[in-house]
């Protein structure tokens, strides 16, 4: 990581399921299957999908694994519109509150009772990444991109874990809002 | 105009035509019909829509009224990366060099060399409300937005025109990258 130079990852429309509901929307005993191994160590994409059913229309996700507690989908304001959903705008893991919707894959459906949500922009930090930067877990940093659409995005969490690798993590709104791309990965963390 | 404050108005996609186009598309001597006055006085949006042809999958747009000089398709990142077209980000007119695409109506349909664009962020002023704060046409400025995606948009165009209506023009990507809505629609331009 040099200086405050932070490389930036679009998320697209993502869940992550629990073990039960993995067996009841893909029959019991069901393995994902790993597709792509992610930034963050040991987290993947998979190839299967799953339907989530808005009460205006329904939207095909990509599970990423492996299992966690929780269901948890994370969608774009603009996929969430589409559907008819108002997530809010929370954390991983903090779902109390979040819009329920049917699931449904393969092998079955089923209702869930919140769970859906907008990320919350954050970046993953190493312990060593965080440190160099004098940054604490939970503190919100601000992030400056450059380009057509430059902007200074504010409200940016920062999650320091020995676990992680450095990145920040935006959804598509956010990302081609701000015009980001293959050739303009890189923000500036700015304290 | 109290202070600094400006409206911020989201686009959807969309597209304005020349006359000769909206003939081709729609039959010799179509008159638009006015579904909705805009902002900005004298535009208005239509029932029309025309479907835009891309390499990978199309997608239909609404026509804006009046008829325009050239035809101009209006997409945000979101949209143009789902149809498979990369369109630079340019201020309305600006269209050399820009992607061609087909258009379908109705009653015809035709291919454009030129055209598609991403729109670049900008702010229609009065006359009387740029002066108020000094702001000249063509002029770069900084718009700041608070809630849970605080972030400070940067490169806005000031377009400075008696014609026109004093209000921020943003596409969805950067409208729900920004969590604006009808509770949040009001930014703080930053000189």
């Amino acid at each position: 990581m040099a200086e405050n130079k932070i490389l930036i990852e679009g998320s697209g429309k993502h869940c992550h399921v629990s073990q039960s509901t993995l067996y009841a929307l893909f029959g019991d005993g069901f393995e994902m299957e790993v597709k792509k191994e992610l930034s963050q160590p040991g987290q993947f994409a998979t190839p299967h999908k799953i339907t989530v059913v808005g009460p205006k229309r329904s939207t095909d996700v990509t599970i990423l694994g492996p299992c966690r507690n929780a269901d948890q989908i994370e969608l774009s304001l603009t996929d969430a519109t589409a559907i008819g959903l108002k997530p809010p705008i929370r954390e991983s893991g903090d779902l109390a509150g979040s819009p329920g919707c049917k699931l449904i894959g393969p092998k079955g459906e089923i209702e869930i009772k919140e769970g859906v949500i907008i990320a919350k922009r954050h970046i993953h930090f190493t312990v060593e990444d965080a440190a160099a930067l004098g940054i604490k877990d939970k503190q919100t940093v601000s992030v400056k991109v450059d380009g057509d659409r430059a902007l200074v995005f504010g409200e940016v969490v920062a999650r320091v874990n020995p676990e992680y690798a450095t990145s920040m993590h935006l959804d598509y709104d956010e990302y081609n809002g701000a015009a980001l791309s293959a050739s303009n990965t890189y923000g500036e963390i700015v304290l």
